[in-house]
């Protein structure tokens, strides 16, 4: 297990731990905050600090109220009559993933999940004793491939692990994408004799760019597991609270809530903490700016692609991907850093000779950055 | 894994769900809050809730501030020199069980387990990949049985989990008992040539009656991994937060520490939230009150004994045990539900005959109770 995410641990103990909070380094690391908290989040927590009752700070579950907030949500989003029974409240999207996987794998299951993938699908298919299965998708464009998803099922295939809007390409996979995959899926089930689920993993579905909806999995294939996330639309990842979920459409939805509960407890119990439960109604309807974003997308990429650097326009999510100049993108990220700026080597997220940029960063460090990375253009040509 | 907490669930779905909450019913059911919570919780949940810097709400791991606060207490408590890179933070001791076990336990490791047992650790040892193996501590005095726990060790056993103060008997074991399993333990470890470790679950440390000092194996066994939960002395339960840690003396604690970090990602998450680390050193202060819970006590447990109810004198934790007057402890809670009277059937705790009483009543709920258990008596005996 520990070998799936050692690349991961490597790059935080060392370039992320010496440069990350130095005033001067332009940190497009990761998805963390480089701005003051919402205003608005303060204020909620602070509202709901102040207890009601006895039981403000009691023992809590997946709490009826947090039920209702997420699936009067998830029926506005996708035109689904979600039911608040099938809400299952998560102390954050890690572990909504965990407990999805968990409550789907039988040991020696094959869960198929897409590379680029996240730091730590590999780990946790491995830690619900499932088989990992990773299909390639192509730089530049990292396309939903539809065709070596198909190739790469067989008799014991339980799952599909899908992440739109994607990190880290910053894709956002269309609905005849989904529904394509739909359509294998369903052939497939039907041929091996048991349902493959799509395990949706969408916490950047409110990050969308031009205009876009990201559509879920859900709205299409009933065997699909949503897991999401509030830390990043709230971008405050340090306050853990997110969701696992499945539509309305799934005729055995009843069945699954006391596997689901279990298998929460087994995690550790992995619900969220009362406050954030409290607050959810009021952090439901606050948002990062999502104009700056993808104002700062339109600043960054344009400028970038100026400078010779081959590099994704994202249509959502915080993150894009931009070629090395040299092939090895850890000496060129270490060539980054010296120039004072911190990205995330490709190798990590099994792109090597790519980057990845996080737009969270501030415009102050995007103004500071753009000469240092033309610079730094410049010394990896020489 | 759902047969171990197969009775938790229906009572919490059937009993529990009905009476919890009802104004009229004295709630002695579990460790949840029957009063307002501490104005010093609040007070420190109220001041770390405005963020100092960008990072206030960023991700968290085991914090330094959190690790350095948790390692002062340890050493002040047990003598040893606790080194604060040995402290691994976690969301509650729910996941600090699971993350030592997963730390500790390959596939087909057995872990022994004293019965009655806390709810949930045959789960956690059957989700960590272990097989759990019982040994039984004879009501009324529940006693740390050394020779069964010896008898109970063979070539595969892992970990041995010991809960002092011990839920549900409120017995705190000695330094002597505790001694003896060391010996036990450091001579079957030679013999079947590897270490035996003690896992020490110690949420209810600080909830010791009578001048008591609850002391931990890990002053005298090295091989020692604690778990501790801060949702007892603070009895807010719904806001998780605890650690997992190794005693100085332990020699491989250094390389332990990465693993203990893979298995803290693997577990979904597991490190508390922001907030909650930036109040713990003021949260590390507070307790509630131990002087009302032991005089809770004195005023209860001799008035049921007056009735003629058996029933445990807690040296510690929460909780007494009371024998059932009639064998089936089903149909005593029923009855005394009928009287409103929450309790726990000894069943769910594999006491059998018994049931379980939480002093986390308000005193209120105790004089209300009393008549009633009285009659509940009389009514058994008819």
């Amino acid at each position: 297990m520990r070998q799936s995410v050692a690349a991961f641990i490597d790059f935080f103990n060392g370039t992320f731990a010496t440069l990350n909070g130095e005033p001067d380094v332009a940190n497009f690391a990761v998805g963390n905050p480089q701005e003051m908290p919402l205003p608005g989040y303060v204020d909620a927590l602070r509202r709901h600090v102040e207890p009601l009752d006895k039981d403000w700070f009691a023992y809590k579950l997946s709490e009826p109220a947090s039920q209702r907030t997420v699936a009067a949500t998830l029926s506005a989003r996708t035109g689904l009559d979600w039911d608040p029974a099938d809400i299952a409240m998560t102390n954050g999207g890690f572990s909504a993933i965990a407990v999805a996987l968990r409550t789907l794998v039988e040991p020696g299951d094959e869960v198929v999940f897409l590379s680029p993938p996240w730091f730590f699908y590999e780990l946790l298919i491995l830690a619900a004793g499932g088989e990992p299965v990773r299909v390639k998708l192509d730089p530049p464009a990292f396309d939903l491939d539809v065709d070596r998803i198909a190739a790469a099922i067989g008799p014991k295939t339980r799952a599909v692990l899908v992440n739109s809007p994607h990190n880290p390409s910053g894709r956002v996979y269309t609905t005849e994408s989904l529904q394509a995959l739909a359509d294998v899926l369903t052939d497939a089930s039907e041929r091996i004799g048991h349902p493959i689920w799509i395990l949706s993993d969408e916490p950047y579905n409110r990050i969308v760019f031009d205009g876009r909806v990201a559509h879920s999995a859900a709205e299409l294939y009933p065997h699909t597991m949503v897991t999401y996330s509030y830390g990043k639309t709230l971008l405050a990842p340090g306050q853990r609270i997110g969701f696992l979920t499945v539509p309305p459409t799934l005729p055995e939805r009843a069945e699954l809530r006391d596997e689901i509960f279990v298998q929460q407890a087994a995690t550790g119990y992995a619900w969220p903490n009362a406050l954030l439960q409290h607050a959810l109604e009021d952090l439901e309807r606050l948002s990062i700016d999502i104009g700056a974003l993808e104002r700062r997308r339109d600043r960054m990429i344009p400028a970038l692609r100026e400078m010779g650097y081959e590099a994704t326009m994202p249509e959502g999510t915080f993150y894009t991907m931009a070629r090395s100049p040299i092939d090895d993108d850890a000496a060129f990220t270490a060539l980054l850093a010296r120039h004072r700026i911190l990205v995330l080597p490709g190798s990590i997220v099994e792109v090597p000779g790519w980057f990845r940029v996080s737009l969270t960063a501030s415009d102050a460090m995007v103004e500071a950055a753009l000469p240092r990375f033309d610079a730094a253009m410049a010394e990896a040509r020489r």
